[in-house]
């Protein structure tokens, strides 16, 4: 697949919340996670599918989506941009709360090797 | 200035249409300004302060803005994202258009030195 088909895949998952099935399906077996800032509970860094899914599944089950909306893909040679928002309450919180960042994408081989996520901190 | 408060300053300076006094003020002297694509009049990568101003100043003569927008920044380590939306009228072909792209900006030593724009091609 081309970076513009990968990153109309994605966003077509996303839209349908069927992100983990984009994991397994578009990234790379050595996938590289990058966050903007590590936290008490995460790494800033994680590695491999194993972990990536792991990341994915934490935060499903620790949030309640109210509504969720991508926008995108942005393409630049072998990257592209996708802008998430997210309506959400912790569970364990309780706290309501949007979120809303840009992910950019690498994607090597046909298969997106390196995701980094950008947005400010509260 | 910190990478935060250089995209505040841009996202502050274009909101008010003041995009040349942005690039003299917070870009590097060696800026590198790479587009998604080449076009027949303008190669997709260009450096230097009196190459990207001159691309800006092409721009803003070459086409009426109706609206414009920025939103941001969205910071990771020494580098942003920016998403500019405009609504304009090329002046020669008098084609009125919608433009969506995101820009994604690299600091160093406090100064932008690296702006790469991401946008799907017609």
């Amino acid at each position: 697949m081309t970076t513009m088909e990968v990153g109309n895949k994605l966003v077509e998952l996303c839209k349908k919340g069927e992100n983990l099935k984009a994991v397994e399906t578009l990234y790379s077996p050595d996938i590289v996670s990058v966050e903007a800032a590590a936290t008490p509970a995460m790494p800033a860094e994680m590695k491999g599918m194993e972990a990536i899914k792991g990341k994915n599944k934490w935060w499903l089950d620790n949030h309640e989506v109210h509504s969720a909306a991508c926008e995108g893909p942005y393409p630049h040679g072998d990257r592209f941009i996708v802008r998430f928002t997210y309506d959400i309450t912790n569970k364990q919180s309780k706290k309501r709360m949007k979120m809303d960042e840009m992910a950019l994408y690498t994607v090597k081989g046909g298969k997106i090797a390196r995701e980094e996520f950008f947005y400010a901190m509260g």
